[in-house]
């Protein structure tokens, strides 16, 4: 921690940073500059009260060096976080993890057709919201329980894994009882009462960037999650707020290594929205056979940086 | 409703629209231009399915005249709504209303102290946290119900109102039986699951805008609450995100007028974190002196504009 | 061109819509729908004087349909741009052209080594600044015209094209005379004076993004060239000012189908800052061998997607 | 300035940046934490080669603790700058300065009825544009020499003074003959050939925010201005980039505030971009007697707050 005082802050002043140091516990480094001088804080456990340095006077300004977050960090855990799931699918490792499916459930009949149609193009997991959060009351809230019910039998019937949402921390534990991954939406990356129920959770939660959200930010509800003991974490970028409304939104490509850097934690793609154009012919979804020439082309692409696609597993007959 | 067509579409493709918009049962009025032909669709009676005009051939764009919410706006009711608080106090009016208080209820001393010193100043409702959104789960949460009960014991002997978050469903329901104002916090703007449980409540709600919600999406939410019978909605302006991180939010004055156009709800506007400064000396809090002089200062300007400032219930002894 | 009146509008406000439409020579037709009336301009030629109907009582909000661009849209021309460069290279067909090289030339030394080691891994142009456009006042502002013969040794020695930066309208001379492709830097996208010079100049242009433009600002910086006669344009996303500093800029992907859709402009990517890590070792620039590996894997994707590497010409000994 | 080391950094790695540290002349000061140290370097006087600690092996970031700007901070000059006009006008003291007048200058009819209005309501200075630097090439540029004349013209008959916008270089000479502040255009802020022409005039000059800059890139440009030897500069928040297109653009109050704590320039706020809603009745523009409303509302507000309006000079028969 760094304590900056002011341009012509006083050697008194200067004392009395120090000795409030001291009186702490830790070591005070004083570093005088052409500007200014700031008083390094030596020993820092990661509990120093900054609030009673910031109220000194002739103080101006406190800079922390050490990041808000612990568990999610690289610092806390160096080695990637590989999080496995059932039939031997890992996100984090080498695979590439494809995840498709439709925005929500809408009948037995669609659900099991998009099932069929997603994994013969080659995803292993298929996403589709039983609940879904709408900017507007009047849009389809979705099915409730009864989507959880057909998401189960698409599992049943293709060998998928389901990947959904939970909205509430009551429907925590509905959506645990049937899916293999909770999703966690953008909308509600900061809603820490939920956070801390899918924490509690015994499944894996995909953590999905708000809109506006910093990596920091990201990284701190992240942290809800491990905090209540749940470190089977896979974050995603979904693409974030621009002031250009020609396109949806902008997908943040640079965040992937930045989360790397960071954090040990695995992190997907989405760009469905963060690629979607307000301007293409219908919305961001992709019809069946173009998601099957993605998945094509993905495939050589992975070979070419020593990557391979994951492939689904087989239904016992 | 305007449907666009591409330049170059051809004759056979316009008429496809018309025929199809003609079979939804409205009037089809095309209009040629020198780039290219719109269509416009006339009778709309907010039902149309846009998304079987848009994927006909030869359509680049739907262009929506209507806004997507209703009963929030100034087309459903033209007069403003005027929400009513015991003691009558009224948001919406010409009185200017002020609110104050610390960010999170702490301890019986603390609230007491603060509410004394706000009801000085000339505040009318008293604001502090039972429970805190807060990014990062080592941070303080709050007291949470005991937190409510301090708060009563705050009302009870200054006369204030109390203005408080729930941040779930379940949160709903403790805070309405003992607030005056329920509060939803600007994390929580799109959580749809305590939208409609606050819309259920019988208590007024303050909605604050997200830190990157748009003013429609503030509205929309809005409309959730109103879609579930609570019209007793006030809004509430608090900062939006930014690039430059010199400021912490940067407070969207013009969203106040905005709002007003659109809506015949009330807003409010929350000055603490838009105009805080990261670099000013302690936070974005005013100390209770600083907080009088403001006082004194808006009921000067108040008076030049046509208004008054609102005055706290007496307490009888 | 729509005109769309206000919630409550009386017919005589319709009428006087209608009327003034029909003086101005056009077709009106007025479409009411259940929130409100919108009024269609039929035939709009480009030149309808909108102030005239937005000014008139009754009247909410004005909707263009066509965009503000011309000559750069898609509408004006169908097929593709391809700017065509000295030595067969072509920007905007399906060669993918690799721009490489230092951020400003500093020294004959440094600009003919860059020059020979991009060319080895696979670029065909060398860009690199005689003047920078700088934050500071006291970062090195360049060589200035001298740089400009560095660059013009650096293509004599290794057969690469020169891509290099004007400031203003003075120094758009100066580079046409040595350089092949004149850049305009994103900081002065909106720079009218310098476009307009650039536009008069019988070089092709570069044209950067602004850091916060957005595409339609893009393009009607470009249609500044296109009106001044200059029709070798190229356009350039290099990343957008983002809310997170944990990264520089935000790449853009999105821009680039966008862009396609609407203009028959050629558009590169420049990925240096848009995916510049703050946190990385030692700021956004490449490693010589870093580019050399990245050309490598460039090559193996393009032959994926069925498109090929440009190669630099041969130098005559 | 900082010199943070990587979590694990081995001691070999920190005795190399102090050795390096020391080499250059300063005193290292290292500063072990829980999670890592940091390193301090002591004495420095702003010469110090960031880029050689940067690159050593264990350093993950470099921390500057005095800002890139020297001479428009606070430091450099502890009191405010007042610029002093003719006529005994003075921006940045506590007389509050109204500037008004029409976008462009189209007519001397036009012109002169405008001046004579804005000076009857109160303003002492008279804006418009000469050249206006649009975003589309077919919008109007200006009246261009001429223009300026009519200015002048205004200026005699009213004893307004005269601000108006130069665009490059050689308009800079223009502009500086006849006006009594130079202004440069948002567009134009990090147009550093025209900072540095303006820089070398021998008249105050009105630097406005660009839309997506932040207040150290703004008082980066001042820096440009100060550094060619012109001290007579006026900082203008005029409105930053949002994400709404519901707002044109938005007001960035607290970005006055800032610059007072960083900078002893004086800001002037010009709230008509910034305020003017897409919605309102005819652009952002004041019609003359809602503009002496304004002035009438302000002249009662300033003594509010201890200040007053300026008056115009009057104009000798």
């Amino acid at each position: 921690m760094l304590i900056v005082m002011r341009h012509g802050a006083t050697d008194a002043e200067i004392q009395r940073v120090v000795a409030v140091i001291e009186e702490l516990g830790y070591k005070a480094s004083p570093m005088p500059g052409a500007q200014r001088t700031a008083v390094g804080l030596v020993g820092n456990d990661g509990r120093v009260d900054a609030s009673r340095l910031e109220a000194l006077p002739g103080v101006q300004e406190i800079i922390h060096v050490s990041k808000p977050y612990k568990q999610v960090s690289r610092e806390w855990k160096g080695e990637n976080t590989v999080v496995r799931l059932p039939g031997g699918v890992a996100v984090g490792g080498t695979e590439v993890v494809a995840i498709a499916g439709p925005c929500s459930v809408e009948s037995e009949r669609q659900i099991l057709e998009a099932a069929r149609q997603v994994r013969e193009a080659g995803a292993v997991i298929l996403r589709g919201g039983a609940w879904k959060p709408r900017t507007s009351p009047y849009a389809f809230q979705g099915l409730g329980r009864p989507g959880l019910q057909l998401l189960a039998k698409a599992r049943d019937e293709t060998g998928l894994l389901i990947c959904t949402e939970a909205m509430d921390p009551e429907g925590v534990g509905y959506v645990a009882e049937v899916a293999d991954i909770i999703q966690i939406g953008a909308r509600n990356m900061q809603n820490s009462s939920l956070l801390k129920a899918a924490g509690r959770a015994k499944k894996p939660v995909l953590l999905k960037r708000g809109l506006s959200a910093t990596i920091e930010e990201l990284l701190l509800s992240a942290e809800y999650l491990l905090a209540e003991g749940n470190h089977a974490v896979i974050l995603c970028e979904r693409g974030i707020r621009g002031f250009d409304t020609a396109t949806r939104n902008v997908f943040d490509l640079t965040a992937i290594p930045v989360v790397h850097k960071l954090s040990h934690l695995p992190i997907v793609a989405d760009p469905s929205h963060g690629t979607g154009l307000r301007l293409s012919d219908g919305a961001q979804s992709l019809f069946p056979d173009q998601f099957a020439q993605l998945m094509r082309e993905v495939r050589v692409i992975a070979e070419v940086i020593g990557r391979r696609v994951a492939e689904p597993a087989s239904v016992s007959a």
